[in-house]
């Protein structure tokens, strides 16, 4: 249970160098990748887009059930849903105002382009698998922090606020607070 | 079991529309998609380059335990395997002449950039699911043959070589039939 890398950042991750970096061929076996935790949810950089020249990046996320994550958009990423195990409801915003929502199950699928409002909560405990516009995987080790372990019994990482500003901004991520939606 | 619309283009198939064919918000059932048989395989669009501005399509696949499928590369088309259920053994040639595979079993991921000579093999009945460059997720459509259902016990359906090359073409990908793995 180890966060040392956060004061000293040439210590680790260890994952650092599981990905090439570049477009090279590779392999991962489940529970590898680079890890990083944000509040109670583990997620798992499976490809980054700097072996996609930009194009796209993968993420698992592994998360127990909680509370409707903030309402927020992405200036310029697209984001997508697939689920492996769990249930996990998607809440979006259309561009003519309508908001509304859809539960997902194993084997379904949901597509946020970039723009929209939108939120999620976890239902109950999943493994989600998110495919990004390339570059947006690493905002969750940014808003969380890099770990070694895919342990699910590691305590959570709550980011104070500016971490998150921060994150959020470098990633063209808007928050709305107090955005309300009719089913959550 | 109607592949009717080979005859009549205009008729179907029934999930033509689907997918929005432009960056908007859109949820899928399992099961759900653009599908399309090829040889034993069934293919179904998940999300198409028309909803990423061209970044990335998704794909899953289900299909038998088979032969290897033959050597090719994609000459712009970066390419990934997440199993989700079942075992697949990926070959792939590195740029410096190496050949190799791994067996990737659910939860596995494996990567082939655009260029790489490659190909894999299906051990076990499986559903993948691929990321692929925006675009390429047509190629199993154009190779194969569009169907409306997910039925697993729907004949197979198999090019013509005419067929095979035109698709290959049309989506810069070179096959290598001559081409011998030492672990296949």
């Amino acid at each position: 249970m180890t966060f040392e890398y956060l004061q000293d950042p040439g210590h680790g991750p260890r994952w650092h160098g599981v990905l090439p970096g570049r477009p090279e061929a590779f392999f991962l076996k489940r529970g590898d990748g680079e890890h990083a935790k944000l509040f109670g949810d583990l997620f798992t950089v499976l490809l980054s887009g700097d072996e996609t020249e930009g194009q796209f990046g993968i993420i698992t996320c592994d998360c127990p059930a909680g509370d409707i994550i903030p309402t927020h958009s992405h200036a310029a990423t697209h984001e997508t849903f697939y689920i492996v195990d769990g249930k996990v409801r998607v809440f979006v915003e259309s561009p003519d105002g309508q908001r509304s929502s859809r539960l997902l199950e194993p084997g379904d699928f949901g597509f946020v382009p970039a723009g929209l409002a939108h939120a999620y909560r976890v239902e109950a405990p999943t493994r989600m698998l998110g495919v990004l516009s390339g570059g947006f995987e690493r905002f969750f080790q940014r808003m969380g922090t890099p770990t070694d372990t895919a342990d699910p019994g590691q305590p959570p990482f709550i980011p104070e606020l500016d971490r998150i500003m921060a994150a959020g901004q470098q990633h063209g991520t808007r928050f709305f607070p107090d955005f309300t939606w009719p089913d959550a």
